[in-house]
């Protein structure tokens, strides 16, 4: 994930403020370098002040860091430093977190689908946290990981974010009460709830018609009897892309207190922000490899880059995630662009369906930069899809 | 791209036939050993049959192998030795195809969107043949690769492919005329033509309409005085998936029968097959990790594989291509299944909107043997999404 810092020093060097350096340090780092490929830079004095804007909102809320959203293991270290737990996907994931400084009981196995040979490494290694779903993955977490504290995962309805989840993960509402029975039966501690509003939910009022459907379900499971207190907000955190999104502070904030009318005081509720901790971070550089009509009479330029949709930029699938593009022409007239990465692969079109306004003066060899691409990029990207090479990435 | 053999000999070990193994080597491979991660196998063996089926199909026109489809250094090496030639999309494909002992004038330089310096590289490793759509790249391959043979591609229409192509390659129609004395004003020699018919088009007269178009334009060119002599048939070569493909010889000669009563006697016509030369030589082998529907009276099981779209299996995108599945307990009962990766990505879903009738017997820890993707597979698969390591491939 890590790399060399590439390139040297430009000829033409902006001058940039100590303050240009404070506020954007990944947009400082690439302003004063040249670039051989495209590349990711994540600054961590970002990722610390978002993080601390995020603890400030949160209150008595912990973090687990959704790990999948960037595994560089110098932010994993930084989030060890400042207290963060952890979010994980898959062993993978976890042993990425011990060796940065992690320890076990601060690590989540937080998806519903584990192998169980995966389930026992993480319960020697001091993980009690486990999410399930069904009755097959609490017959494994009781075989595996005995003592465990699981929290149980709930499809939601009426999700406003801009990359709604599927039914992938969480059992039906109308179906809870008997897979806690069923844990119960097993011996297994239900030990909460867990959901998830989808991926960049905008707003924080977009959360209230979940947590009502959420509550029911609490309410319902602790007059059944079960010592439910392990409350998942899960993710949903939002960046800032095509539109501003309010800081991230007064964002947690109201989606706290809008957690805490509905539950009240609850032992320990975690939220596992991942895009809206580190996305804001770091930018991407590419370079504009050509600029094309189909005809003459074309209505829209076709710009090629360097990145695509299998080297970093998988997020554009289906147009959802709209980046912010600066090119060097910023300011002058634009024109609709249909934008498109540098492989065979005719899938290979980040913006399309809704074309991109650049710049007239656009031209290849420029150097464009992807603002706010801190997550969701690196491990996305193929290990060499039409033979280029991964994203590089410099965590500064 | 390669790897160990992981596994041992099962204690089951069943008997095969060396008819088995003549047969399909991969599904021999993969039925002796266990494994414990997913894991492509593909058989030399069965590229090689393929080849030598493809080339007696094709007569006269020469095999440019699609190397994207499957860049495994073995692989390519194999068809350097049967006397292939290569379409190469980048600079890295170039290397790779040197390295496994190509000559540089064996290889194609297929990618429209081309950075200068990776012409000048393939210029100075004696490629002559490149590819362009726009006057911005004829400009770079005049500078750049001066004598280069340019074929310039065209937009098709009434593509009948399962997985049919973007507009992001090739020029208008109507435009072409305008960009052929582009280039011959700039010097640079506009050797032939090239289009696609779209990837996986499944029979061979699907191909007419599209060569009616390339034939009217090449009828054209030629009337104005260039001298077109390299006819470039793409790919689109199809493999078996969900539903029987005739086999490749016969569609090769019958795509030829339509070629030459369209075009005569053309000095060089190139055909490029990656899926339809390399797909039915490998499968990939992959395990069950939990089977469970969201409530008891869901009419769909949830099958979720240690494989999924971002290590792998990325064609399953908009379920494009269908792959067969073999279980332990293909026979028996059957029901409907959506069919999911293993990630925590909601977009992580093979097949949802046509579900996949799957034994009612399917349980977690199942092996499942999924066919035919010798291709478009190692090489989508992300470098590590979710904490996965990349699909592992072995070439036996």
């Amino acid at each position: 994930m890590t790399a060399m810092i590439p390139g040297t020093l430009r000829v033409d060097t902006p001058s940039l403020s100590s303050a240009d350096f404070l506020a954007d340090p990944a947009a400082a780092f690439i302003a004063l370098r040249t670039f051989d490929r495209p590349t990711l830079v994540v600054s961590r004095a970002r990722v610390a002040a978002q993080y601390d804007a995020l603890v400030g909102g949160l209150g008595d809320a912990r973090i687990h860091y959704a790990v999948k959203a960037n595994p560089a293991p110098e932010i994993i270290r930084l989030l060890v430093q400042k207290g963060a737990r952890f979010d994980a996907a898959s062993r993978g994931e976890i042993e990425l977190c011990l060796s940065q400084g992690a320890s076990g009981a601060d690590i989540s196995f937080g998806n519903t689908i584990k192998k169980p040979a995966d389930i026992a490494y993480a319960h020697a290694h001091g993980v009690t946290l486990f999410a399930a779903d069904s009755e097959a993955e609490i017959d494994k977490l009781r075989t595996h990981a005995p003592g465990a504290q699981v929290y149980l995962r709930v499809i939601v309805e009426n999700s406003s974010a801009d990359w709604p989840l599927s039914r992938k993960f969480g059992c039906a509402r109308s179906a809870l009460a008997g897979l806690m029975g069923y844990a119960r039966d097993q011996g297994v501690d239900v030990a909460g709830l867990s959901f998830h509003v989808g991926s960049q939910t905008r707003r924080p009022e977009f959360w209230n018609p979940v947590l009502d459907q959420i509550a029911e379900l609490w309410t319902a499971g602790r007059a059944a009897g079960h010592d439910l207190r392990v409350l998942n907000l899960g993710g949903g955190f939002p960046a800032t892309y095509e539109e501003d999104i309010m800081d991230a502070g007064t964002y947690a904030a109201a989606v706290m207190e809008a957690v805490a009318a509905r539950f009240g005081d609850v032992p320990y509720v975690m939220a596992e922000p991942g895009r809206g901790l580190v996305a804001e971070a770091g930018h991407i550089v590419a370079e504009v490899l050509l600029v094309s009509r189909k005809s003459p009479d074309d209505l829209h330029r076709w710009v090629y880059l360097d990145i695509g949709m299998f080297s970093g930029l998988a997020e554009t699938m289906g147009e959802a995630i709209r980046y912010r593009i600066e090119t060097p022409h910023d300011g002058g007239e634009t024109g609709a662009c249909i934008l498109a990465g540098p492989s065979c692969d005719s899938a290979d079109i980040l913006y399309e369906q809704r074309p991109v306004m650049l710049p007239v003066a656009l031209t290849g060899g420029d150097r464009v930069v992807i603002r706010h691409c801190g997550a969701y990029t690196s491990s996305y990207s193929s290990v060499g899809f039409n033979g280029f090479p991964p994203l590089d990435v410099v965590v500064i």
